[in-house]
């Protein structure tokens, strides 16, 4: 399941960069084209790292699993299902970084609504990795409650970056690029739940 | 075998996303216009869950492979050829959704004629596997005639979708996705041919 | 390098399907439009299976070898450049196939011509092993001529399709097909050389 | 780690593909089409070469270490970020590839830079093995500098295609060319660092 899940997260972060365009000659100087189309580089950064830390957290957590049974094969699907929607949301975010009121709250809110099924779909997989007993390594039945609520931190995060779209696109994509430094800088967890996943 | 055919799968399903677009700034409300879009998303939905499954139980049958004979590398060739196709068919059924007549009932047949296609192709390779013996568990052999029955339901299942692409595409959207439904509900089977494929 | 070479395959095969397109509502029929683009479908058919005969080719010849060496490396690299141009070549040539003349000779050759190039590639892997020691199981010293020769027989085939670019643009997709056939239906060489690659 | 670089590498090399296209019928002769759009292709392979160098590069000083770190997980996708980013640079040098001026020096200069970040995130990559004590085979400790001297030749030479990209893009890409194709001709080194990553 590993190649197959490592095949759609490359695919997915590397269609990100197809967003990546300049309009050509005779549209201008290249040096003026590129920083109008800033947007799509920043946005570019954002996902490009978000993802990659997506990876890490998954990687991470299924080498501990001993096993996979089916509703773990559904689970890891769902949230595949939103990764590979991240460079549509990505795309759309960057279209509409500039533009300001409801269509840019819209964009903002499809990005982090996008991040946050995402986070709850790593939450539910490691709720199940736990309750099927797939880990190798688990916490104590009586922490088990706080691993999930430490887990799962990325999932109330993101519904504060919901929030802050109804500021600004840019708003959006700002904090979300501070969520995903905050999981980039956050030591490695032996155990599973003891730190965040994303 | 396994890395290409889970390439093949992971690229096809991220491949479909290139479908979700909105017409961007200047065309309106961003709301309104992925509203407008709604039968992209739809598309996406079922046929990357439909990919997805179809992902798993390839995966379930060739792990229980003890070898692969050249025969079953073309059969495998034959069924990914139409994985591919799933992408432009999913985006053609999406453009016609709310196409009435004769188009949107060739957008149906299409769909569900490569979802047949991909069906027939998933129950030649378990036909073959059984023939030339390259299963570690495998029915006994008077079992064998209702097991490639079970197996190929799915391509049964198919032909009813090819019938109700005559009442409308959304008919022919609406029981594929049912069919997916009823694949990601059914227990996985310890021996291949006691549950279908798809 | 199998798992960057099985990669590389999977997405080449995989990006062949984006040539299949509808023009859309609005633009007559869609059968009828199917109809229209026919080459686009028969290309993407002959190349999908070539591009997939490599591939089971490629992965037996690859299985043989012990060791990998530099030179070995760069040739697989050589090989994949073409492999990676056969969606250019496949599109190009779908796009003049109903065209007379020059310019649908020209698609033909460019077609045929990367066919060749990895064919030659191919062949230059296959020496390559047998000289640098690379393979299991080798035929031995007096017969590696031969080997070769049965072996690079795809080069000089791709010739005859080159040839038949002058004839007319279909010519050369009908042969090119012939030929992926026949090696579909080639049993598996046991010794490297003992049947052709392509 | 190595399934999702390869993964990584695989797409990016073939999206490369992505920009080689013709204008179609009605566009003049196909032939005088092809030539006309040579940087394309010029482009095509250079990048090409460069992106499976990096990856040979990459597969060789990976295979060498023993464990992988956290901050070494980030530092590969610092690396893969900018690997994703040259099909973007590449489609946009061959589009000022004939145009003077501050427009073609700006592409040349995003063309090498991308490369420089690449080639100084691979040197960092080599100077935390080092540090972190994750190669299985490492220069003795009083050869460190040197051997990270060597290895990040690279970093220094493409400052110098950099400098060229104000002679002309034509510079930048002929420069990237000679780069890589000494590179190729460098013999496997059998302690990292005795011969240079890129």
């Amino acid at each position: 399941m590993e190649a197959f899940s490592d095949g759609v997260f490359a695919v997915a972060i590397t269609l990100l960069a197809l967003d990546l365009v300049v309009d050509g000659p005779g549209h201008g100087p290249l040096w003026s084209q590129i920083a109008h189309h800033w947007p799509a580089f920043a946005a570019y950064g954002v996902s490009f790292f978000t993802i990659g830390i997506i990876w890490v957290n998954h990687h991470a957590l299924f080498d501990l699993m001993t096993r996979v049974d089916r509703p773990m094969l559904y689970l890891n699907l769902l949230l595949l299902s939103f990764v590979v929607a991240i460079p549509f949301v990505t795309s759309t975010l960057a279209s509409y970084l500039r533009v300001p009121g409801a269509s840019g709250t819209t964009a903002g809110l499809l990005y982090a609504g996008v991040m946050e099924a995402m986070s709850v779909s790593f939450t539910l997989i490691f709720v199940h990795a736990l309750r099927a007993d797939l880990l190798t390594v688990a916490p104590p039945a009586e922490q088990r409650r706080s691993a999930v609520l430490r887990f799962g931190l990325g999932s109330v995060a993101y519904l504060g970056v919901m929030a802050l779209s109804f500021v600004s696109p840019v708003a959006t994509l700002v904090s979300a690029a501070v969520l995903a430094g905050y999981y980039v800088f956050q030591r490695t967890p032996d155990v599973p739940g003891d730190g965040p996943g994303i």
